[in-house]
């Protein structure tokens, strides 16, 4: 039986906690022992009452302790934890896996998705970045990790870093022009659902071809006519801004290829 | 019988003719007639022979020409049909029903959609925006366009424009927001793989939320450690630029909700 503790009542955290659950009831040797919150209430749908705890102090031996609370919290947490040399990971993919105390054997389990509360995820595809001190202590993340995902990835601090800037742009920054493309639908009477076939091809797309290779539009092709017919159709300062860096980083990059 | 004829050979003409052939197979009451093409050669995999023209002047009646070619050369060739008084419309997202010559009917049949050259795509989901300069007209073209789409919808020239740049947003930009992702892993020896889940996630979202409340990350949460860090870690001064500007334009638009 392997052990698993889990700090924390947030998104990543009740997603860790119903995925563990149910990884219990189908037979695995995997098992979640306790999650600490501040407040029962806020697990008390996933959970036995007996199994949250509100105190460091009654934290039970475990194989692991997933501390899953925002970013800001990770090192004041991991100070507070009573015990000493087990394997202690975050869940976070902006901090080092440094910030952990160094009273216990420092690990990450870091799961690069976008969680939103309310809206379940499929574990089985979600990629999960692992960093661990020793070979020993990364053979049980691994583990763990296999038990909920089919992608497991050894990714040190420093690539994870690199990691979470790339999701900004791959997932936050993108979403923004989504929500710009919403903008300009609104402001003429189309439905934003016209661009959403487009929207998925656009990442369908990326299973086939690299997104240099996948680029198109007028930056690419240096088409200037259009060019300059969409600048005069942006009046939003803020808009006319993002498309042109954006066109200009286009061509740029065309001319490296 | 409605009989169709194209005029072009890329690839939004190529990606028609498969249609319309296939719809014909399945025996629809629409046909398509002949397809011009400059050089006989480029479509003989798609048709038969006495099919193809490369005269204007063998352009046979038909109920509809599509014009699918460059945007540029839609004028042009609108110019040169040796006939008057019938439907001509262009596929182009970005030219005016004007542009069309006054000899004949006008009409726009834009299908929504990013074509690359060897990857079929499923017509049935992909948006086709229709404008015509009279009623009868249009139900001949929204006959013709359900017969391939589920997803049909009148958009006037000004709302194609703004459609158009939307699409720039939503498609182009958002594809080189990939490149810069992928850029960022290469650096780092990360596969770009473990993005994709991420990837497909942040566009999963936009079925249940609009991307105004799907908005994640350190912008919108007003992380400055996180902001901070991010800045600190690009080298690139496209990428760095790139980064504040969408930041500082997630955080307005987050002050206007």
């Amino acid at each position: 039986m392997i052990k698993i503790s889990i700090i924390g009542s947030g998104n990543v955290a009740q997603h860790l906690i119903t995925t563990f659950q149910n990884l219990k009831k189908s037979g695995s040797e995997i098992e979640l022992a306790q999650v600490f919150s501040r407040k029962k209430e806020t697990l008390a749908a996933l959970l036995h009452p007996e199994q949250i705890i509100t105190e460091y102090s009654n934290l039970q031996e475990a194989d692991l302790y997933i501390i899953a609370v925002s970013d800001d919290a990770v090192e004041t947490v991991s100070n507070q934890l009573p015990f000493k040399n087990r394997l202690v990971v975050h869940t976070s993919g902006s901090m080092a896996l440094n910030v952990l105390h160094d009273n216990n054997r420092k690990g990450v389990f870091y799961p690069l998705q976008t969680f939103s509360k309310g809206k379940t995820v499929d574990f089985t595809t979600i990629p999960i970045c692992l960093e661990t001190e020793n070979p020993t202590d990364y053979q049980v993340l691994d583990k763990i990790a296999k038990s909920i995902s089919e992608k497991v990835y050894a990714i040190n601090s420093q690539q994870r870093k690199a990691l979470h800037v790339a999701a900004v742009f791959v997932n936050n920054f993108t979403n923004h022009l989504y929500s710009i493309g919403n903008e300009i639908c609104q402001e003429n009477q189309i439905p934003f659902d016209i661009l959403k076939p487009l929207i998925q091809e656009t990442v369908t797309k990326l299973n086939t071809l690299s997104p240099q290779e996948a680029q198109t539009g007028p930056a690419i092709r240096n088409d200037q006519k259009t060019i300059a017919a969409h600048e005069a159709f942006l009046t939003d300062e803020k808009q006319l801004t993002i498309y042109k860096i954006l066109t200009q980083s286009i061509q740029d990059n065309g001319k490296k290829l």
